[in-house]
């Protein structure tokens, strides 16, 4: 059967179809109007801030595309967008996609991904508004998420303050063990192994975000993208101040056998490991008692401490220190 | 010398630097946090809407390493995606940058590319909010640009009616055939030729759709990226219209001699010709004498007419009707 060949304007029927879907649920309802047009127009809440945020999600770097399923990617691709949206405690509301594909990918790869990018859409009540489409011999993915906060209630990363208290969501170091196991398999990815799935789609934190900022219980918040050694640093400076980190309190992987069959040891993916996309924030101890130990299931739990100074100690469990050393991911580090 | 390798965070300083000169200027007093948070923080203005539009331009596709000046990319990554502004009659307020790019290109091509796009700004009074930055062998670009307009006053592209008069503004074609100089000279692009710089340095008619918007003056509205034969009838298909163009008053390059020696008829430019950045919008019969012959020295020309009809016929100069097909710039375009 000959393939059929499609251009621009029919592939964006086909996006624009999420669109209708993802507006359908009530996503949307804020979208005054969306694709079609030359741009997308969005309604604010009086009394709100826009908050917005863009990522990249390309082929090879970010994703494998013999590796990871067509509808993870679609999943993950709004997902780690919608995270940075978590992270200043706002709410998603919209979402353009800017979509680059090779001619082969237009059909059942296009679905696929057009079905777990509708999935997430629905999940994050983030609908689709708008985009932009091109032929490529690589998939690009770039995503823009428009969320709103009420006013001058975002959590920035900034806030954090001498003796506050360092807390992460979740268990650090899960999504980076499921990328070696995706890694090492052959063929595509099993979606069964809960590893797996942390890596291929993650859950933004979108309702502790929330609740963090509505209770004023953070005073810095940021999102684990890159691995705690990478991003608690951006942290402490954008503050202006140092932290120490207990290592035995960081939520490692369950599985720690399976770490060490992978050659990782489970300290090691907690530290470094990127991709979680949990959250890490900053309590003052006055009100880290009205922090709960889990929040919907997820557990909170207090990894170090805010200090004056600028260094970054990890205490080990032997009662030795050592300093963090940035080693998450960072594409444009020098490779040893 | 060795050349010094660069990290994220160094290159996230430099383009931090841009940042920072938009808002100097008072482009950015709307931004209330800018980069280097999880996302930015924009305070919308009483009684708007929120304008959205995201668009690629990558190295191969939509510009050429070898034959573009880098700040000329910078200019006209930031120029293409306000002019969707411009066409829905807004007024930009911020823009992110997401930025892909080899090691090599993170010094002097990353300057002179952060110089075209500060004066982008500047002119456009749309600040950089933030962005996403990463390592890639090639050159990739997506802009997202966030307005505002008043709140029921954006010019849509289905609000065209039968007898409405169909305008464009400037001449048709004078970008593709600056291209094709460009392709055709050895080396980098001269800047001073005006048909060059059309292509390089496109002018998004901010002002003009603004104004139209504010007087009620155009029924619909879009910016002619793909050109005419291409852009036209995604107008129609909005509004549920056809329309009759007449050949001869299509606004065309003054230097019908070198668009042939160029191979170029430049009727076929001005219809099929790509990357003019020019609005095209539909006025009604009774306020067609509202509007000048030019604004602000660019000219306003009658091309033809709306109908009630869903065909698209051209009318020769020789008495000769013929239908458009588009045959402008479509990436997803079966090539014969």
């Amino acid at each position: 059967m000959p393939r059929k060949l499609q251009n621009e304007d029919s592939i964006l029927r086909k996006i624009a179809d999420v669109s209708q879907l993802s507006r359908g649920r009530g996503a949307g309802q804020s979208v005054a109007l969306g694709i079609g047009d030359d741009a997308a127009l969005l309604r604010p809440k009086p009394g709100h801030e826009i908050v917005l945020t863009c990522d990249w999600f390309l082929e090879g770097t970010h994703f494998l595309r013999a590796k990871h399923p067509p509808d993870a990617v679609g999943w993950k691709c709004l997902a780690r967008a919608v995270s940075d949206v978590a992270a200043m405690g706002g709410t998603p509301r919209c979402f353009l996609l800017s979509l680059a594909l090779p001619e082969t990918h237009t059909g059942r790869w296009l679905d696929l991904f057009l079905g777990g990018l509708r999935r997430a859409s629905r999940k994050f009540q983030c609908a689709l508004a708008g985009g932009d489409t091109t032929r490529r011999d690589e998939i690009l993915i770039n995503i823009t998420v428009v969320g709103e906060v009420r006013a001058g209630s975002a959590v920035l990363r900034s806030g954090a303050r001498a003796d506050d208290i360092l807390y992460v969501s979740g268990r650090l170091g899960e999504a980076e063990l499921g990328l070696q196991i995706v890694r090492r398999t052959k063929g595509a990815a099993s979606k069964n192994n809960p590893l797996i799935r942390k890596h291929l789609y993650p859950e933004p934190r979108l309702a502790l975000g929330q609740w963090l900022a509505k209770k004023g219980l953070a005073t810095a918040m940021m999102d684990l993208s890159d691995g705690l050694s990478s991003d608690l640093p951006r942290l402490c400076a954008a503050s202006a101040v140092g932290a120490v980190l207990e290592s035995a309190k960081i939520p490692q992987v369950q599985t720690r056998d399976l770490a060490l069959k992978h050659g990782r040891d489970s300290l090691q993916l907690a530290l470094h490991g990127g991709d979680d996309y949990e959250l890490m924030f900053t309590v003052p101890p006055r009100k880290a008692k009205l922090l709960p130990k889990t929040f919907r299931g997820v557990a909170l739990s207090p990894i170090g401490k805010i200090t004056r100074g600028r260094e970054l100690p990890v205490l080990e469990e032997n009662g030795r220190k050592s300093q963090l050393i940035p080693s998450g991911w960072d594409p444009f580090r020098k490779k040893h």
